[in-house]
């Protein structure tokens, strides 16, 4: 299979930022020489997830990974820490940057985080405030870092009021995606992730939408060239949306289609592995898009033909799936209150007009949003 | 007096960033009206050096500015740290992220550092890492402050490993600088931060060096025309050289005359108020002078000459004159070794042709270095 290699533009005010995204079978075990120039003779760490430590079943493909990178350098630390979104935490982080900084790196050292999303969110941190700033590469390994958190460059870690209040924006150097990698993942994390996959068709392009709909079976059986197409699709959508708009002044925000509603029920979920981002993010867009409807924004047909997919999907669509966790209407409410995208106090939705045309809806009215959760709940 | 301003410029790339340093006397109580276009309707969170807490006795500058920055808005949150180096822990940024969090901010709220170089750094970093960056405005309160560290976007907290080695750039959207705070500064403090004002004129200006030989006992007893030249001349200098230089890759290293000695003397001084900050710059610019002559780069003349007015200005200008802390060459080197203007593994060092023009020594030879040194302690 060729690899498909293309590129993040961002406009920051009149400069040009722009990095590679690699999408491809097997990439790893080559990866030093595809990453040659970014990493040849530096000090390089490599924060992962431990699940791919050296002595674990799940070795092989990272095992062979840091052998090609050691062909280009003598220093390479490998500092492993746990998945799941605990680990996002200002310890973790600590202790993470006090093992970078130990290494007596430089300005020119360089960060790679290989894992899921949370690595690439701490690693990719780390990497901005060390030194006040070193450069990283992000080697995502689920398909949820792979079409999202990766590309984008916000990186971050979770407060004790909520998720992702806390980071940096801090653009990787290049990500490389490899499709095979996608194999150790659990089928669980492998669905929640394709909730943000059908998200892209959801925000902006009914064609990827209607693909999905067609292909969703042979790409949950890692059809390659179907998951290559998912992969590269959902980052051009993403990188289109964000080229203008590094630090989410509006365009942006159509990313956050599902978030407001998944970071609350998240948070009630407590981060123990009940609910997982992904599905989180199934229940939101399903909620934003009953809610879009409610507010007669968007036919009930389009909305039903959401639903029915991510139930096809076997994700889940109604807060009614997630029965073990304690969601209250005033609970959620509250939760909303500290969303980034809210301005001088009052509530920011994104919502849908059809499948394929997400828009950002100011000032959201807290009564009616009540009505519709205590419906929903 | 009338107020001086003027725009620091940075060449980010293309694109340019500027924002005003005000300087004058008895400013803070007009605050207020004069930051309006930064704070009008907008939330605020003051972080201060717990000195200045409304019921201490030096309140009457700072609880002015709280009243008129109240008339302009009315969501002003106070949070007091306590001053010292120490403060700049990633514990203490954890809590004044969480409590400015607290406040349900958004990314248009506001966050202004009131107090010394301590106050400015972490609050500035707290600012550029809450919903992964707001805006902060630095009313510097010490001299040290006013002519360094509230200029130029630095911002940080120590690591265990050194001072400084964990933070970001993040400017500020203006700098207010009042000559008349300064009065409320212990001796000691003010004369500290005076070492980084004869800095500048070794750097790059022998008629500024010159001037404040002829004028220092006046500046020591608080003459405001000369304070106020003292300060827009220092911060000009910083501002012509961060200009195109905004993220330290050579010009700017030049501004550490002096530190790469100083911080590793503070650090065997533990931070606990035997040596402070100027006080070492002041050692450490002595040194680096005395070692530019050794390597025959600088006239002898020009070192004596260096030394001499650090000595009058009464601050200490050798190893000797701080006989409290243990300090060993091999610890020097040591300390040496995380310096972040270090490449590859060689030790980076600014030097000095004469008063008036320092140059960036790179590859500096450990063994000369510990020569000089054993001589020195």
């Amino acid at each position: 299979m060729k690899s498909k290699i293309f590129n993040v533009s961002l406009t920051r005010k009149k400069a040009n930022l722009s990095y590679p995204i690699i999408v491809g079978d097997d990439l790893l075990s080559n990866g030093g020489e595809i990453l040659k120039e970014f990493i040849y003779k530096k000090k390089i760490i490599v924060v992962h997830d431990s699940f791919f430590s050296i002595k674990s079943k799940h070795d092989n493909a990272f095992e062979k990974f840091i052998q090609s990178i050691k062909k280009l350098t003598t220093s390479v630390k490998l500092i492993d820490i746990p998945g799941g979104d605990h680990t996002k935490s200002i310890d973790q982080l600590n202790k993470i940057v006090e093992k970078v900084l130990e290494n007596g790196i430089d300005r020119q050292s360089l960060i790679i985080a290989f894992g899921g999303g949370v690595v690439g969110d701490i690693a990719g941190f780390a990497a901005s405030i060390v030194l006040r700033g070193i450069n990283f590469i992000q080697v995502p390994t689920t398909l949820l870092s792979q079409v999202d958190s990766s590309v984008g460059g916000k990186t971050g870690i979770n407060s004790k009021i909520g998720k992702n209040l806390i980071g940096s924006f801090h653009q990787p150097l290049a990500v490389l995606a490899d499709i095979n990698i996608l194999k150790t993942l659990p089928e669980r994390e492998f669905r929640a992730g394709f909730a943000e996959v059908i998200k892209y068709g959801l925000i902006k392009d009914l064609n990827f939408f209607n693909w999905l709909t067609q292909e969703y079976i042979s790409i949950f059986n890692y059809d390659k060239n179907n998951l290559q197409t998912v992969i590269t699709k959902s980052c051009q959508i993403k990188a289109e949306i964000i080229k203008n708009d590094e630090k989410e002044g509006a365009e942006r925000a159509l990313l956050n289609l599902g978030h407001t509603f998944a970071h609350a029920i998240e948070s009630f979920g407590n981060y123990d592995g009940r609910i997982i981002h992904g599905e989180a993010v199934s229940i939101g867009i399903c909620l934003a898009f009953k809610l879009s409807n409610k507010l007669n924004f968007c036919p009930i047909d389009d909305t039903q033909k959401v639903i029915n997919f991510f139930q096809k999907s076997k994700l889940p669509t109604s807060l009614h799936d997630i029965k073990s966790l304690s969601i209250s209407t005033s609970g959620m409410i509250e939760k909303f209150k500290f969303d980034k995208k809210n301005k001088q106090n009052e509530l920011t939705f994104i919502l849908n007009k059809k499948i394929g045309e997400s828009f950002i809806k100011y000032n959201m009215d807290v009564n009616v949003l009540t009505k519709f959760l205590d419906e929903e709940i």
